[in-house]
């Protein structure tokens, strides 16, 4: 009959997940989202398609290359490939309609194309919050955000992780203060990648930039001390030699850590880190990375930092701001590769309703009172043998089955199955009901996660 | 110092919102996922862009024409323009990978290049149930999406709705025993018009195509039928003639409403129309079509049917299913253009912190509490006067604003302002938790909407 089937696939680099991943994946997303309520945030959804010359206005050479743009019509027309862009655009379009500071979250799915490889995605979701003020904003946000941070990976069972932090203000006034203002950005270019590459392979670096001998002394020294937030403090002040830069950024830096603590977040969730620079020149104060502490090869899966001037392409208002980016599907990816993930942990359903008459009115009735108790259920309609019934529960990993047949019906009762122990009662439906419930309230996040990433 | 400012600007037909509005489509697209769920379903995300060989198996001129479709390096890739053919490459390609029936929902963006015009949208949000068999799928699934359907337009507040419900083996069946068989499709087609041009048109339009004048009676008489939906039935049965198609028709419709009643819809959400044909002649038994009964102008919200075949372009399996489809950004559209959102209802956070003093830590720990008792909470850090402070809470709605001045610290009370009534008092925090806790206990989904469009 068919003339000709075309082989199913999907385009490489775009993740598509089978049902147990997205379940997971949408509770990680779902918990993402309400903590930025919880702090908050405005959620904003705008296109995934714009002219092209407003997403490629502040583009360079390589953002270019990477980008999905093409041409309908008379209009030229790009994917966008970050979240901070079409902010920018946002902002500066409906800036007298926005309340500043304007706290808004977005989860969306960005694109870029990047040559395809493992564990490097061309449409991957970013999550992104930013708080935009207007003419100015409070340095206390910027320790807000990584308290944030810290509630959504511990709210997802992520607890042996480092949120590093800096201020570019300290690295500028540093490398000024060695005279080697015109050298700063190509040498927090080379600082960035100490981990990387090690302080030797840094020296050369820096020695290639025709930096003596004695300053490049300095900023090893620099970059390789190590010690609590107060002793990084008290090593900076040390450092001080008048110059304004330096000084502006050791104060923010150490305002902004003292109150990180306010907020209840441990010192080894959030430590001073002075090799953290940004690649980007857009961040002009504190910057923040998020590294698992035993996976320092997967590299930063959170980071950001303050910035003097969101959408300065698209307005002529000052838009000072401060934000975090976690790369979601980055995220997710490492999880699931690594086998932290429960895949069991979550169903479709809580119960599965198995009517054994051929009248399916009662089991109807059941779900339907099960769902006004918030218990997400699903009768099974089909005809199929017992153990096709009872499989069907058994490869979702719903939790409870409830069977209905003569007996149960003609006694007003329901048969519960718990399968995950076995165990199967006679009981009513409201007895049911309480022991879903209970064991429900039970299950936790945390769940999601193995222990092995959670623990320390 | 600017060189040059991009206007900033959004693509025509691109919808893109204002905070409040965001809130409210958020709230609404969250209120689909929690009763998909509480059915079931397992959530899809498939990437928006495809092969475009996958993506145009089937497609027709029509569509070919709207499509975003074009070329990176060598692929030749086009944009989603629905959601059922990724669900019928997911399933072909995933087959032995899922579990039967799948029951899968997909909220997400579609590309269609449409003239642009007030109300149509070229990006828009739909929001997709199915279940498909593996072989065969029970009859019973085609009475619960209509149940699904009526607790979504209920938790939304929208009562004044019917679901029309009929079936394409009775119409198919009906032609056929009036011997037009060959010309069905052409007939579905016009009877589909029905409503929108009217009885007279209707029938000219039928004696175009060469259809006797006693089988145009019969038609309009046919699809004129007006009663309860067990008089339809009873209609339906008068006119058999031993066409088994029709009679397949008649009973599967038959059982389907009947079904539906014992979900709990009122007859008056849900009635047999004989007229709902669907113009697709994928739908092969149940279809369905959902109206706002004061606004019939705007068409259906909310369509979809029963399909032999899921994906018989990518596969051999046979993949019968019954899915419906919610026209999200469509709806919402509709709801915010005639003024039935209550855009002050949803705010940014429950409560606003106001600290009074240059201390802020009492705010930060205060506001940690009211996270942890899930009170949305956000703290006002910059140094405003208090009437921008609070003008901040007014303009974004907040409901509540606790200030934190030297007194109040000194008591250990906090006065809490209902920025509703005016009411403020200075109390304990354990007491304004509960205040606020009452308050939110006490919004519903339903205030989202204008009760205009809520009530009958």
């Amino acid at each position: 009959m068919k003339t000709n089937i075309v082989k199913p696939k999907t385009l490489s680099g775009f993740m598509e997940l089978l049902p147990k991943e997205q379940l997971i994946f949408d509770r990680i997303r779902d918990t993402l989202s309400t903590v930025y309520r919880q702090y908050g945030f405005l959620p904003l959804d705008t296109p995934i398609l714009e002219h092209s010359e407003i997403l490629l206005a502040k583009a360079g050479g390589e953002t270019e290359k990477q980008i999905y743009r093409f041409s309908k019509g008379d209009t030229d027309l790009t994917m966008r490939f970050d979240l901070t862009v079409p902010l920018a655009k946002y902002v500066a379009k409906n800036y007298s309609a926005l309340t500043f500071p304007f706290r808004r979250y977005q989860i969306g799915k960005v694109y870029r194309g990047e040559r395809a490889q493992k564990g490097r995605f061309r449409e991957f979701y970013q999550s992104d919050i930013d708080i935009i003020g207007d003419g100015s904003l409070a340095l206390m946000n910027d320790a807000e955000i990584p308290s944030i941070i810290y509630d959504i990976f511990n709210r997802l069972g992520l607890c042996d992780f480092t949120i590093r932090i800096n201020n570019r203000k300290v690295l500028t006034g540093f490398f000024s203060m060695l005279g080697l203002n015109d050298k700063a950005e190509e040498i927090m270019r080379i600082v960035d990648k100490l981990e990387k590459i090690g302080q030797d392979a840094v020296a050369t670096e820096l020695q290639k930039l025709e930096i003596s001998k004695e300053n490049c002394d300095k900023i090893l020294r620099f970059i390789s001390f190590q010690g609590t937030n107060e002793e990084t403090i008290a090593f900076l002040n040390s450092l001080k030699e008048g110059n304004e830069m330096f000084e502006l950024g050791v104060s923010e830096l150490s305002f902004v850590t003292t109150a990180i603590k306010t907020y209840g977040i441990p010192e080894e969730n959030c430590q001073i880190d002075l090799t953290i620079a940004r690649g980007l020149d857009y961040y002009t104060g504190t910057v923040y990375e998020t590294r698992f502490n035993k996976h320092p090869e997967i590299g930063s899966i959170c980071s950001g930092g303050r910035y003097d001037n969101l959408a300065g392409f698209y307005t002529d208002k000052e838009l000072p701001g401060v934000g975090i980016s976690i790369g979601l599907t980055r995220l997710f990816y490492i999880l699931n590769e690594r086998e932290y993930l429960r895949k069991d942990a979550l169903a479709p359903a809580d119960v599965l309703v198995i009517p054994m008459t051929d009248d399916v009115a009662p089991s109807i009735l059941i779900s339907n009172k099960l769902r006004k108790e918030e218990i997400n259920s699903q009768i099974y309609f089909e005809k199929k043998k017992f153990k096709a019934r009872i499989g069907y529960a058994d490869k979702l990993s719903i939790p409870f089955v409830i069977f209905l047949g003569e007996d149960e019906l003609a006694q007003e009762r329901v048969s519960l199955k718990n399968m995950i122990t076995g165990e199967q009662q006679v009981i009513t439906l409201d007895e049911a009901i309480a022991i879903i419930k209970n064991s429900l309230s039970e299950k936790e996040n945390r769940t999601l996660i193995d222990t092995e990433m959670t623990n320390r």
